[in-house]
């Protein structure tokens, strides 16, 4: 028996985790891409509870950056950055619930070299931002672009990194706010958490009718922390599987895979971020176990697992985790 | 001669700081509040550069907290906190530009005890909150009713504290975003500082056509910090002169006095705040005068001045400024 | 009637707020600077409450900054830095007393130009740092020598800043850690806070017999934050009165003037300094109003005042306050 | 062949990396235990490079707390906790040079139930604290008291935890600061980060003549960011090998397995520790390969793995790290 008959999703989900309808919905059926997670925007694709999607996305660039001679900082055009693709509407979900999105797989879209990474002035985790203001001199712009396929990313001649690809940037719209589809929140957005992978599922609050998720920005292979700001940026094809849990709508993203199960917290300093997401998981595991606070506090200080998503966004992401194992 | 006759307003402004044509809007004439700052609502009223406005405002429950005995928790209903009026639309204003807005008077309005502050559980500078979660209980709910008029704030039957008025949330509309009027930021919104009072201009960035201000929840009068989240909220009466700068888009909130030019940055932590007031005001003083980055940093060093805002909201707020006798 | 007559000096104090032997003491009868707060030195002068002591500190440089084409780097040898005159013993203090300091005056000392500020690479306010680690190019390095005098701080040709003098450093041992003056903690230490100033008593909590009272690092003038992370540092001749109150052990330094009290915390980051110091001061107005600590958290929400000391120490320093008219 | 013969230790040791004088050291030999990071104690043990040292640390609590009745706040006596076995003195070592440490293995010593947990009043990572101070009312003190052994951790009747042993508090004197066995720093200390276990080698920087090795506060089992603030605290046995590297000060601890390399970064905020723990390793990787620091940065950005250590202790620690795999 696969862990997904007793995952969370085929448990409470609608559609009890089962596969149903297929969709496909190429950046074409897309037109117009949003910079925005928020509710003004209209759905671009309605499906049912069970929906098996084929989404493609583009790069956080949008492809702008087509070669390591370009200047990212010409190139770019903020606030219109990290474009997103959805919204998606399913059918049934109101406030209070939460959608339950499996992720089945995620592959490189679009011409060699498909990668790209870069510095760009004034962001990044060691570096002075606009948020951390410095006076410091920025550092000079670079561009790498990367040729990337299912057995790698080719870095150099010499060095071969593994294929790991994850969605970025996932999540629901809020219910009045539109926020910059660069800042990660209670709604998901911009995470940057490498566990948002193929294999997971992950459970996102949804805050007004129709959920409206919203996804983009797929990463080949990204470090924690998301160091200098520009994982491996890629197109991307994405294969999704949505699923609806009435009234589950915890207050941040949840993650599970066959392993072990996650909550992620947003926000600065990166110790908020940490205990939002160790706060969710006690809540959780003194929830689904009968234990106390106390007995979940104390056994996390224990086994408690944290994964640093990204430290150089709006707010910082953290995942902090617990084994499967220990849930006895 | 006046100070304002040297103001910037009056030395850049479309309107050359001078007073024309008048305008009073009620909270009658705005129906709606918007609980946003964002480009998504439409102007409720038009003026253009030299108007002075007088605008109602409500206070930050939008009156839903009546009786000392209410319990907050109950009564209000997140996110429809910290009710705003506007947008007003400023012709001319475009991307780039700067409102300039100068506070004439606030007075409160309507019945008595029209003063109200209280303690919100998980909210506050000295408990855990949403963003800095602790798993402590939180502090039994509190509603304080409180009388007060232009000769003071009655707090109890022994202790009159001055009345000392400012406007806590103004700020223009983000270009894409729509964000929480409980958050200040880049274009102003919830800084809560109390420097945001008669006798101030405060220039706005313009991040849209039309720069779309938005004002309310006037403090009758608030400490550094606004120490327990609620400053003493009241309904006012708000006269503005509003003036249009062209070009003169700094990245954030700056004020001027008769004294002193202050920036205005929000962030956590709150150290970050402060950098972000202070590196905008080492660029300003460098252009101002003539000085290198370098000879501003040092100067503020010696002479720089900080005033806390708020220490509660999702970004607190920090006024950096340098008396204008050392602007030499 | 002087307010001094009633401070808590002269209330609570061994002395009685009386001043009574006079001492004098010199650089050349410290000998050897000390570079640590702790009880491991031997103290260099015995007195007892009510003593007045005039003391010479050196500057943060030991003198080491002649000329403005110095090299900080070169000529600073890390971690003997900002010498400490002291330890003075205080005959009667034990764990758990405060040492009461009262700030009769400060002078400069020394041939001119007697007052030095520098930009020293990766230190300072607006710039990556040790702790605040960043790959940007450290700023270069700049020094300043100026003319101070009790008329003002020459600080250019067309510019004069006030003379505002302050001790940057001063506290009392740690009963076993012994921790760099450049740190400021719950025993004081390098808290580079403007209000302590001649007119202020400081009250430091005993952590071990005699207090071990140590002090240096005056600073001619300062801003908020001390920016560049460099004051205007001057050698000085410093007048105190010292008296000691049994069993008034604060958790941190406590400052009062005329007008106001004040609790100093020292934290990374900024808000926690400033939760620190407003804890205290809530607990403090509690009891000696006999309000509840709610009523003194909300009353502080009305009327708190909050200074920063610096933001550029191992730890960033914060002074809260009330005045005293509202502590009625 | 075995990775330890090409580890840093053996490449660059005094000793080469190999094993030489068997030294076993008491805690009846010890007698007093030490509560400070310091150069103001003797050394209790000499040894050469090369020394293979089997020594005994008592648990954090110095074995006071021995019943689950026990009250930690009434049987703790601040600031006599963490005692801290040591200082050994490592023969030739000068400021400027690396203590490599080998770990070669840590036991459980003395009756079961060996291992203590508890939580004490304002202390954690989800409580308020002394730094993060809250006026919210502390959770109930608990005490666990677990019996482990090499088999597991017996966490209940129906959980058995695997024994993961780590020391928990490791590291050199400073050169002239003498800090709480409770802190982490830049020369180890209380750094609880799970990866100090046996199998790896940590390189301490030597501050001073001997290097003055201290240890203590083994843990039976940690999650990371220790979140309650007590691990599975034990008296232990711990089997060390200890080799000395001229020259080789790096700013903060390094430590080495036969897959990675790990800097370990200690500040608040935490975004703070991990900037230092990066840019250690950034620095690193661009000297050991030959890359510049740009390419270094972007690498990582693409496969750095961080490990929370503690967040709970006065400065909070987290380790950056390289798989040894990429170094090409």
């Amino acid at each position: 028996m696969s862990w997904l008959e007793t995952s969370i999703m085929a448990r409470k989900g609608v559609a009890g985790g089962e596969m149903r309808a297929r969709h496909a919905f190429t950046i074409a059926d897309q037109g117009q891409f949003h910079y925005v997670y928020g509710p003004y925007a209209n759905p671009v694709l309605h499906v049912a509870p069970g929906a098996v999607v084929t989404v493609e996305t583009h790069d956080a660039f949008e492809g702008a950056i087509t070669s390591e001679s370009d200047s990212p900082s010409q190139k770019l055009n903020f606030p219109f950055l990290n474009p997103q693709t959805g919204p998606i509407h399913v059918e049934g979900a109101e406030k209070g619930d939460a959608l339950a999105v499996r992720i089945l797989s995620i592959s490189p879209r679009g011409p060699q070299p498909v990668g790209t990474t870069c510095l760009i002035p004034e962001f990044g985790g060691l570096v002075g931002t606009g948020s951390t203001a410095m006076l410091n001199a920025p550092l000079a712009e670079v561009v790498r672009k990367i040729r990337v396929d299912e057995a790698g990313v080719h870095w150099s001649e010499t060095l071969t990194l593994p294929y790991e690809p994850f969605i970025g940037t996932i999540g629901t719209a809020p219910e009045i706010e539109a926020i910059s589809s660069l800042q990660p929140d209670y709604y998901g957005g911009n995470m940057d958490l490498p566990d948002v992978a193929p294999g997971a599922i992950i459970y996102l609050p949804v805050n007004r009718e129709g959920g409206y998720l919203y996804l983009g920005d797929c990463h080949a292979i990204q470090g924690d922390g998301e160091l200098c700001g520009v994982a491996l940026e890629i197109p991307a094809t994405v294969e999704l599987q949505i699923d609806l849990i009435k009234g589950y709508g915890n207050g941040w993203p949840q993650l599970e895979t066959e392993d072990m199960i996650m909550f992620v917290g947003s926000a600065r300093p990166l110790e908020d971020a940490t205990r939002i997401a160790y706060r969710e998981l006690v809540r959780w595991v003194a929830q689904e176990t009968g234990a106390s606070e106390i007995d979940a506090y104390m056994l996390l200080t224990m086994c408690g697992k944290v994964r640093l998503g990204n430290m150089v966004d709006p707010k910082y992401s953290v995942g902090a985790s617990i084994a499967k194992r220990f849930l006895k």
